[in-house]
């Protein structure tokens, strides 16, 4: 029977004050070692001693100018009415022929820019005729106008960029003492794990999160060691832990973080060393093991037990492997750039812990509004798709709609200014659009929360528009009077995308013989529906209506999904027989279709953001020929009606 | 003689205009090529197709606790009164264990936590009780949570991050494709240039713009090939330049590139392929070229032919490589953070050239200020000394003192909050500083403009701090008469940092017998002077004054120098043969020192600023035993005042 151990959650700071405690105390909460490297190679290196400048720059007294280096106190006479002419060669030079850069000879103390002068010849000698005078020093790059002997080009703890890299050439320097760079062991331990190119069966888990650390590692100035996959094996696993500390600065043990029957980070933290934290106050990411390994007396070496969800692993690299190689690199931790938003949703979060809710970020109009992703540990594109991450600390119990919060950028923030934000309906062409607005450098962010949650988003100016086809039941059109509704007040264009099919989704040879709605009404046909307020659950709805149908009469029509795709994997994977959906995501999971109906999908655009150059790219792709093309590829696409304006 | 040809400076919109109509009319003003690499090398890179999911993640239903398995519909009646029984195996299984991650079985729907169950043994049976009912799908990870197959992952032209390598992965790849990396080919010519490490004489240059071109291209995406230096010798500067064309995407010739006698870049151009801009209207930077090598019908690679000087051969990589570079890779041009900030100086800047200004930024109070550094296309010490570049546009005749500006900011924005801004006069002991606070993750940005305007950068709150050592005349006293008529109206804190000598400093051996300042009188010593408000100024002219010597008996007199090390330098170099300031420099530059004076070195902070968390990292300093140590090392310099308040 599984044995089940509770983890003792502390807070953050608190985890972080025993692990720095720790290291201190075995001269680990310090910066590393140092290594001399070439130039050429120490480009976001951090340095590790000051440098100071072994020659001067430039090392000699230059000409800033091309001209004719002279005596200043030779000219001091020369004007208009009386030129003064200065010897060029010969016995007794006072004037020589210098390009810019070139030394200024020992006699010569200023440069006459060559434009200044005319050549005169007479006779064996020449001359320069001058007509007016130059001060000491005038057009001489003087010795160290850049660098003096001896003066800091840089203090340590610098992050080297390419101009660093000039200014400690220019000092006399080849090389530079940098932070050698901290060498971390990552570890994938469970059973349950497989590699990537494995093909794979139920139950088992793809293994990512060892390349999603290296990378983390790699990114913040570390250098990774993975290892292959270690089963759970508590022996086996004590051996590679206690092989990866013998030559590493870190160790990462992923995941095994947690209390249940096969969780052995703990023990094996134990076992070969000092276990200091199990569990901490953040979510997602709060079994999180902190260690360290060794004995008293030999090497020591930090272990972070990661958590197996892939954001929870991701959230946890940031939370203590970035600020430890940081000061082991001796360099500030990464502080984000943070964006003041306003929160479009409300959160609940239960007090006592930290959470770390993954928000999209969008430019809506005069306001910066944030709007929460899924907080699922597992999904992983949360963070991909997240354009930024907002805590709720623990003392709080979540955020309110029309809160104001601080959002730490997880992308520049040039390209949330380059980015539409489009929230409504799902429809396969938005993934084409995003598609297509990448190449030409603009971005769309899109949410799917279906027609009607779209027309409000809009409504609460959360969005530059909304994809959606919402039947009106009373007149068979579409979207018109939904706008007028929703949008009472605001001025709108409404642009056609698509026409398409909606049509049944069923499994390979519509095993069931599903042919109609009226079908669905059959016991033992298992339905999946879209979630209120989505175009086809609207549509659902009124064909059901005109049948004469009622819901609970059909069997699974509470069963509520997201998207086209999600309906189309609830059926391919048997949890469902049938669903009503789009032709392109029964295609896209190798489902038959039972066509039904031919809807227009329009897209719903505030006029002040339709005039704004942030949808030109968008707007311009309606009429792009390669986009229209791929569109029609699409399975039940209509692309005849792209782009018309449809009077409201 | 000297030929020289001008240039035909252009604005760098039409430069850029015709640098890609050319490249456009061969099919290069488009991403290269694509490679396939393993998700583990991908980090950084620029995807070249989109990426869509190739499997669901999850793959199946999994179970989301650990807990048991069930069919929803058998627990619908279970309540406290009347819990319900399921059988755990044997013939008809009716719940099964699960772990977090597990498989859902088939026949299961739902899965119950495991602390909401009681297991129950009844002879060879066992049973799961429960008492209450589940709802379908209930704690089930449902297939495709995270993704399904043929869902969009991430679009082309995005820079990948750890994440993104994750969510890849989970869509069932384990490569990606990504824009192959641009081939650069960099070329430093010029016959005076030699490589770092070799012995200096006068008239050789260091060549290190290569090292910071190749880093630039680096970071920005490239792989940049170094060649050795080239002399001015045309056939071999064409031959190596044909040469690298065939190798490279992009040839960058450094330098070579203005119109002087040697400098051959846009002859081997014009040779080679096509000349398409000589000289653009900007600076640093205008004698830029631009071409196309090769001829029609054969390949052509463009060529950049970048300027010698250091600040402008790295402005021309921002300007011209960094676009290129971003257009290849399909990713959008870098768009540097920018901060609004108040210009502090006025600058003029002949209008018909757009004028990058590199300037440190501070935030001082509620304001952020910029101060202009060194605009010498010499001085690469002014760009690693920069927070950021202010554009002068070249419709503008300049900035006014007050007015507000954008600034590209080259420093993260945070560095910049950590940045505590001195303005005053020079010391060695503020380069130590800077040191230690960078070990602290605190920066020091120290502008050396003596010490009354170091006052007076204080009066208009540009600076949080003014070293000073301005002696009074009246009274023998330093600083505090000057504090009190320069911030009649400011609450100040006058800190001792020094006590150090001052005196000559002269040539090795003191050739010319320099004992005192009386000596500066005889007409043979030519001096070197500190500029006016410096405070080794204000002592010279205050003890030429007590000597009764007018400023007109001293020999260079109006010689002016701004740091304690560029008046060594200056003697050193032969420019001057003595003058006055601190013994730390004349042990830099391995001159004599001639002591004559000692005087107290203090720091002048608002109390504002003293109080500030800001500051706590540096008054903190002044009682570091380490720091004390350090400073005491240095010649001529008493710590035991540090720390001491001045009572004002």
């Amino acid at each position: 029977m599984p044995r089940k151990v509770y983890l003792d959650d502390i807070p953050l700071a608190e985890a972080w004050q025993k692990l720095a405690r720790a290291l201190e105390e075995v001269g680990l909460w310090q910066p590393l070692g140092e290594e001399e490297l070439p130039l050429t190679s120490a480009l976001g290196r951090v340095t590790a001693r000051p440098v100071y400048a072994r020659v001067s720059s430039p090392h000699y007294h230059g000409s800033a100018m091309d001209g004719y280096a002279v005596r200043a106190v030779e000219t001091a006479t020369a004007s208009d009415g009386a030129p003064v002419r200065l010897a060029l060669g010969g016995g007794q030079t006072q004037a020589k022929y210098v390009d810019t850069g070139d030394p200024v000879p020992a006699w010569a103390d200023a440069v006459i820019p060559i434009e200044n002068v005319q050549i005169i010849e007479e006779g064996q000698a020449t001359f320069i005729e001058i007509r007016s005078s130059v001060t000491p020093r005038q057009h001489v790059r003087l010795l160290g106008e850049d660098l003096v002997t001896t003066e800091l080009v840089l203090p340590a703890n610098h992050a080297l960029r390419p101009v660093d890299l000039g200014a400690i050439a220019a000092g006399g320097h080849a090389a530079v003492w940098v932070r050698r760079k901290p060498r971390v062991a990552v570890i994938p331990t469970g059973t349950e794990l497989v590699a990537l190119g494995t093909p794979l069966k139920p139950g088992d888990i793809l293994e990512y999160n060892s390349i999603v650390l290296a990378a983390q590692v790699e990114q913040w100035g570390g250098a990774a060691t993975r290892w292959p996959i270690v089963p759970d094996d508590r022996p086996r696993l004590e051996a590679v832990v206690a092989e990866a500390a013998a030559g590493h600065d870190l160790v990462l043990l992923n995941a095994g973080s947690s209390a249940g029957a096969e969780d052995y980070s703990a023990l094996v933290v134990q076992t070969l060393g000092q276990l200091l934290v199990h569990g901490i106050a953040v979510r997602p990411g709060h079994p999180v093991i902190l260690g360290l390994l060794g004995k008293p007396g030999a090497a020591r070496v930090p272990i972070i037990g990661v958590p197996g969800f892939p954001v929870s692993a991701a959230i946890t690299g940031d939370l203590f492997v970035e600020p430890l190689l940081a000061k082991w690199l001796g360099r500030a931790p990464a502080a984000p750039p943070v964006l003041e938003a306003v929160m479009t949703r409300k959160v609940f979060s239960p007090p006592g812990d930290d959470e770390y809710v993954r928000v999209t970020v969008g430019e809506v109009g005069d306001r910066v509004v944030a709007t929460p992703l899924s907080r699922g540990a597992g999904v992983i594109t949360s963070l991909t798709r997240a354009d930024g991450v907002a805590l709720i600390p623990r003392q709080s119990e979540g955020l309110e709609a029309g809160d104001r919060i601080q959002v730490r950028l997880m992308r520049p923030a040039d390209e949330i200014r380059r980015t539409i934000v489009a929230i409504g309906s799902h429809d396969l062409t938005l993934d084409l659009i995003a598609q297509f607005l990448a190449e030409k450098g603009a971005r769309l962010s899109s949410a799917n929360v279906g027609s009607q949650a779209g027309l409000v988003a809009l409504r609460r100016r959360e969005a530059h528009l909304a994809g959606s086809h919402l039947l009106d039941p009373e007149t068979g059109d579409y979207n018109r009077s939904y706008v007028k509704k929703y949008l009472p007040d605001t001025p709108v264009t409404l642009v056609t995308l698509v026409g398409r099919q909606q049509g049944l989704l069923v499994r390979q040879g519509n095993p069931l013989d599903l042919r109609s709605l009226a079908d669905l009404a059959r016991p033992e046909v298992r339905f999946v529906n879209r979630q209120r307020g989505a175009g086809t659950r609207v549509l659902l709805d009124y064909e059901l209506c005109n049948l004469g149908l009622a819901a609970s009469a059909v069997r699974g029509y509470e069963y509520e999904e997201y998207t086209h795709l999600a309906v189309a994997a609830a059926v391919a994977s048997g949890m469902a027989d049938a669903g009503l959906g789009i032709a392109a995501a029964a295609q896209a999971l190798e489902l038959d279709f039972v066509p039904l109906f031919v809807e227009r999908y329009d897209l719903v655009i505030p006029q002040v953001h339709y005039e704004s150059p942030r949808l030109r790219p968008l707007l311009d792709l309606l009429h792009d020929e390669r986009f229209r093309r791929e569109v029609a590829a699409l399975p039940g696409y209509d692309v005849q009606p792209m782009g018309t304006l449809v009077a409201l």
